[in-house]
């Protein structure tokens, strides 16, 4: 069962948006009130442009928060439970974000611009809303706002020879999580070593979204001799990579301890941050966590929704996000569980869209780490 | 063109979701991070039904935010410029809410269900974090949730038909935005005179996601003498009636005079709300607004984005819907157009996805009013 998406102007289009038609795309979803493409038809071939070659991806729909002003690293210092250490211009930071509850509300890469300027490239979620509210009725002198820029990922093992080709041997020299400021064709750009994605790149901020179409044709072009080709945040690859996805693995109740993130979490922290008191209390008595499962029966096309997990007919968390690794030629799915199942090496019983299937606890990752 | 959605467990499924499945759903779009059905493939016969019969849509995207404690009635007075008047259980009212700069940010309907107890059933965007944020920075005594709240919207001249034989006559009794509280075999539900058309009818508000097959079941049942059919928003009859559409017909920068809500804003009263301040200034110096245009050339099918406007070559603003109407038989289009362009009776030039065509400004709404 397939269906269509409209496509309409309350849903906006990415600079790049035409460049994936040609491009033969063939699915979307909608993202940061904006059409995100998810397939171009052929999952085996964007899953090895991926793992093996090198692959370009409209990643437009990651809108970017700025703060800017005198109080604009107070503020960002506030949003999130991790401590910043060294915040530096070009520096990037993975920030999960908290409401008053201790409720994971979005995981953004903080991009450092300077000292006073900053953008949270943001998962799906309207944290312009968020981080303008907190801002205004806190009495901080920022200015939030949602700037014209959009990014364009390149990402695969092959990624760093198309970028090298494109702009010089000095994008070797991007560290990871580091970015650079700079120009093609007079093209404003920033360009970070991130991606979402464990198989290496880059993400292009582009500053001018009048040309998308330019900079798609330029990646485009250089990355020929590498066999690139489109493709997009890639299911499979993030469920090997246990790369979180806010909203698919995470339900509305869901901490950052839970979602396994607490390594961007300290509770110890000397300022004050947005949750800080609430996560404490759930640090005191947590009841589950995000778990690695291998599922049998036959390979499963990802899940439509998550599914239910039990042990002995009672049930204990839910699968959800699931699927067939090529690599490992296994069933994979991200659980949540009860903290007891999920230290269980007993058999469990999952309700998956195609009938019942047992599930086992993994460590995680699947694949690297 | 046309492009297929992903169905994953990033996005919510409706409890009606099956159901809209067996009713033959053909497209979605995402709203609230969750599947809204939009078309069942056949949008003249949808049409007609919403005209002349009645039509059944899964609306439970549209979400509802909660607001509950002694503080609850303050905090909804400061989300709105609307001045809110003899507020009691069981009215509904149509608050555009605006941020600091008195942008609007949404344009949901509220429910009174208690003088400390308000839903806020919203337009597309996270008002849950915009609420929480402003609530909790704030130091508002209330709590803030998404509860358990799924409407189903029987729309078209034929509801009331269907909804009396259902639950009997008092449902005449519920006066156009006013609500009661009632059960259908346990379900437990508020039906409210409301809907996002000009064509009268209900909304069921669903307080048990478990139950939405059931409640969709008994509705289809009780419709079937009537012809009811499945629905949803409708692109064409909302633009003929002048509905707004937050987030189609506005951008970014929108204020709610631009977009025409002049009387949903009270910047004379004595209480402070959020964006007043801003809402002044810019109700000083207007630039634009929300106008009604008639456009030459073929039926239009549903614009795919913004169009832009001209008037002898000089941009005025752009048509952000336009849909051809059976009813009257021309196309009709709402465009944010520059104050001058408005009241001028000059042709202009747009560059719709069809190629050029002319248009003129005419008084909005197109039908009804």
């Amino acid at each position: 069962m397939s269906f269509g998406i409209v496509i309409g102007p309350r849903v906006r289009k990415s600079p790049f948006y035409e460049a994936t038609v040609a491009a033969g795309v063939q699915s979307f979803t909608i993202y940061n009130h904006m059409y995100l493409p998810i397939s171009y038809g052929d999952p085996a071939a964007e899953y090895q442009r991926l793992t093996e070659g090198v692959s370009l991806w409209d990643v437009a729909a990651q809108r970017q928060v700025e703060v800017r002003g005198p109080d604009a690293e107070r503020l960002v210092r506030r949003l999130t439970p991790r401590e910043l250490k060294r915040v530096e211009a070009g520096r990037c930071f993975y920030v999960p974000m908290c409401d008053h509850d201790g409720v994971l509300i979005n995981d953004p890469v903080l991009l450092v611009l300077a000292e006073d300027r900053y953008w949270l490239s943001i998962a799906d979620g309207d944290m312009l809303f968020w981080v303008q509210a907190v801002a205004r009725e806190g009495g901080y002198d920022v200015e939030v706002c949602e700037p014209d820029v959009s990014p364009l990922a390149i990402q695969g093992p092959k990624a760093a020879d198309v970028m090298r080709d494109l702009f010089g041997g000095w994008v070797d020299e991007i560290k990871p999580f580091r970015f650079r400021e700079a120009r093609l064709n007079g093209m404003p750009l920033v360009i970070s070593r991130t991606g979402w994605s464990k198989q290496g790149g880059y993400e292009l901020f582009l500053q001018d979204s009048t040309r998308g179409l330019e900079l798609w044709e330029r990646l485009f072009d250089a990355g020929r001799p590498y066999g690139i080709g489109p493709g997009a945040p890639n299911y499979v690859e993030r469920v090997e990579s246990a790369l979180l996805s806010y909203r698919a693995d995470t339900d509305e109740d869901t901490d950052p301890l839970e979602a396994g993130l607490e390594r961007f979490v300290n509770l110890e922290r000397d300022d004050d941050f947005i949750g800080k008191q609430a996560l404490k209390r759930r640090a005191q008595n947590p009841t589950r966590k995000l778990q690695g499962v291998v599922l049998d029966g036959s390979p499963i096309g990802p899940n439509q929704h998550p599914w239910p997990l039990s042990l002995d007919g009672e049930r204990v968390g839910e699968v959800r996000a699931a699927a067939y690794s090529p690599r490992l030629e296994r069933n994979l799915g991200l659980a949540m569980l009860s903290l007891a199942a999920g230290k269980s090496d007993r058999e469990m019983d999952a309700d998956s869209e195609t009938g019942p299937r047992k599930a086992w606890v993994t460590p995680l990752p699947f694949i690297g780490g």
